[in-house]
């Protein structure tokens, strides 16, 4: 695995911790750690874990000149970004030197590197991106957050295949059940597009449920829920800042009165549970689907057992080699957009 | 007001209830309950309310054979539902006999029956539904919320111009910030029809602050959002799920232990204060925008305090003259879809 030491608020004080954290807890990857060689060897004096032989003897370094910022430009990652610790990453992929890549870098520069770089799998015109919704009893797996804005009818059933596999392969979720969001369940609801890929979703063989609502987000109805890029990007952001305002107004609702304050620490080991099942990072790692390698994203904020979560998430996709799976059943049931 | 006795899942025992309310609490307004004889008797007899005389003289009632199910179809409504008490209210309304009409019944069949009867200002296709999205300081007005599931770059102007006009006529905001939602907040961000209603948009005489997020809807950005049908639908009831499922888990979280009872006990006051301000319900009345007269829905399960809300924000859209005021600016800014 190739891991971007520079991608993500925390940077290496993250991405360190979390690639010794990966190392313990999968024995089976190495890790190749991408990124400037004095804050690599800083970051190395400041971790404990760097005098555990046995861990080092599986870590590498790819040592590079510069890193991009996290508000990098699209076209400026493109044109000037060669030489940086996430393009060095993606490219250890495109030339077959590491299994995947993983990284907290900015989405847009990901995703275009990972296109010019790796390349997109046949058939399969741009990316898509995936994350996991944490609800009451599990994760639902959200597909396109925001890579592609306006979609076609084949795209989004390429995305319910794509989703289907990587929840099934890499998430082990058994026949996982798959639904479109529409504005209603009912057959007739929802605009033309979404109509064509209902239709077409009936004859591809994954666990195709129907339609679903913005709820069932949240309801476990399904595993994988499928949208184009700009409503699931409106979607999750404004999840996102529901959450973000409910932990803030329950902060304030007990630290109001010294009887909320009692109430608060009383009840304080329920609420950071519950808090913590709330968390997106719960799930960290959005595989970018659609590639002809494994590239996964990671929240900007992930700290290092989150940053750990998505290298395991990216070693589980490419030992289950996902690209090759994705690619295999798009051709055989000719989904080419 | 026309109120439609049976609209919502409580029927008359909210809707008899918020009438008296609303009553005492706008002097200035007369109601006509809209529903079955035999019901509305049997509630003014279950009703203490029903005995104060001033309040009596300002009420009338509309006797109706039907009422039109919760999951009526749109097509049935059409078709069969005259003579209904969704059908009657609205009429109502229609023929002038009333300034505007309040109802908890189905969205579609109002909406259908809204443009059947009431009929559509000039220039403007449909009708489009705004509702009020609570945040820590207050509400953010969302348009549309599924009326339109794909839309226009004009219609998107049109939304705009009318969620402006509401907020500051009916909701008294002077000056309301209008945002439109995207996947970004750089110009460069969005599809073709964002792109291109941003522009528009720049050439309104509202106050236009360009493109907002999705966390934008709950940080108090904006005081008016604005989208395609299709993503405020998906925007809206994942927003409920995930608030449904916050409250679920909270209360979870307190009954796990008697430690966790406790602190939920002491902490109670605060708690439910601060689900209050994140119950939806806090701002009832979703005006249909568009129509020649005043429609306002309330939600399906409101109680008869929020249904009174719903009755309150129909007769101030009446008494600020907001359909008339929408289609004079629409005019004058030749904004014709």
């Amino acid at each position: 695995m190739a891991v971007d030491a520079h991608g993500g608020d925390h940077g290496l004080s993250a991405t360190l911790p979390a690639a010794f954290a990966a190392l313990r807890e999968d024995s089976g990857i190495e890790i190749v750690m991408v990124g400037r060689r004095e804050d690599i060897e800083a970051a190395l004096a400041d971790t404990p874990d760097a005098s555990d032989k046995a861990l080092r003897e599986r870590l590498d370094f790819h040592y590079v000149e510069s890193a991009l910022p996290m508000d990098v430009r699209t076209v400026t990652a493109l044109r000037k970004g060669e030489g940086s610790s996430l393009w060095e990453a993606i490219r250890l992929v495109a030339d077959a030197r590491a299994d995947g890549c993983v990284s907290g870098g900015n989405t847009g520069a990901m995703m275009a590197l990972g296109v010019r770089l790796v390349g997109m799998l046949p058939g399969i015109e741009r990316p898509v991106l995936m994350a996991y919704i944490p609800h009451a009893s599990g994760f639902t797996a959200a597909l396109d957050l925001g890579a592609n804005l306006s979609v076609t009818e084949r795209q989004l059933v390429q995305f319910a295949v794509m989703g289907s596999l990587t929840a099934e392969k890499v998430d082990g979720i058994a026949n996982p059940r798959v639904g479109l969001l529409n504005v209603g369940h009912e057959e007739s609801k929802g605009h033309m597009i979404v109509q064509a890929a209902h239709a077409l979703l009936k004859e591809v063989p994954i666990n195709y449920i129907g339609f679903v609502e913005g709820n069932d987000l949240y309801a476990g109805t399904v595993d994988v829920a499928v949208c184009d890029g700009f409503s699931g990007n409106l979607i999750i952001k404004a999840s996102e800042g529901l959450a973000r305002m409910t932990m803030s107004q329950l902060r304030q609702a007990f630290a109001g009165s010294l009887r909320g304050r009692l109430g608060a620490w009383l009840a304080r080991p329920a609420l950071v549970r519950m808090l913590a099942g709330l968390d997106p990072s719960a799930h960290n790692g959005a595989p970018l689907l659609g590639l002809r390698g494994v590239v996964v994203k990671s929240h900007g904020h992930a700290d290092d057992k989150a940053y750990m979560q998505a290298i395991l998430e990216a070693a589980q996709a490419a030992r289950k080699e996902l690209p090759q799976r994705i690619d295999s059943l798009i051709q055989q049931y000719h989904l080419e957009a």
